[in-house]
C-alpha cells in the first residue's frame, strides 16, 4: 500500500476481509479502476499458493459487466472454460465470476456484476 | 484479440509493431482503460523471455502521468529503482518509463506521460 501511495499518490478507499477466499484487499481508485492489493490469511488461501508458486505480482484483471449471469452462458457457449459457472460473492459484497486461466491465455480474469448499468 | 472480442465485446482501436522492443501491440479500449495485447516479433524481444520464463499471462500494468520526468524524480528519491531513468518512446509514440519489479513487489509498472493534463 505504501508502494502505491508513494509511486501514485492514491490511498486506499477500503479495506476489508473476505473470510470464503481467505484474503485481505485493499481497493485504491486510480482514475475509473480501481487497483485491489490482496493479501493471503493463512495457506488455504489460493493467493497464498499463487505466491509460493509464481512469487507475488499481478493475479488478475477484472471487468464490470452489466448482466453477469447472461454473459457466464455467452462465455460458456463460446467455448470458454469458467471456474464459477454461476456468481458467487466476491469483495465489496459484488457478484463474481472467474474464467479458467487456460481459456484466456495465462490470464485470470474475473467478470464484476456491475450495480450501475451501461457497462459492458 | 479473438477472446477479448467473444468475451467483453470489445475490438483493437490500432495494432502497431514497436521495433525497439520488438513487439507488435494491439489496443482495445474497455471503459476508460486500454488494453495492450503484446504479441514478441523474435526471441530479442524481453516479451519473448517473459513467456519462455512465466507463460503468457499479465505482464504490466501502466498508469497515465502528466508529468513523467518529474514523475521519475520523485519515484527515485523514494527509493523506487527504474528501469528507465528518462522517458523514452513507446507504443503509440507515448514517452513512457518502466519501474523494476524488485521496487513494485513483482508487479512490473509502466508510467506513461498523459497527452492531456489532469491525469496522475
Amino acid at each position: 500500500m505504501a508502494f502505491y501511495e508513494k509511486s501514485l499518490g492514491v490511498s486506499a478507499e477500503s479495506i476489508e476481509k473476505v473470510p470464503m477466499d481467505h484474503v485481505e484487499v485493499a481497493f485504491l481508485k486510480v482514475g475509473e479502476t480501481m487497483l485491489e492489493l490482496i493479501q493471503p490469511l493463512n495457506e488455504k488461501s489460493p493467493v497464498f499458493t499463487f505466491i509460493q508458486k509464481r512469487g507475488q505480482g499481478i493475479h488478475h484483471i477484472a471487468f464490470e459487466i452489466e448482466d453477469l449471469q447472461r454473459r457466464i452462458d455467452i462465455l460458456q457457449n463460446e467455448g470458454i472454460r469458467m471456474i464459477d459457472d454461476y456468481p458467487r460473492r466476491g469483495a465489496g459484497g459484488h457478484d463474481v465470476a472467474f474464467a479458467h486461466p487456460s481459456s484466456s491465455y495465462g490470464v485470470l480474469m474475473e467478470y464484476v456484476q456491475s450495480e450501475h448499468r451501461g457497462e459492458l
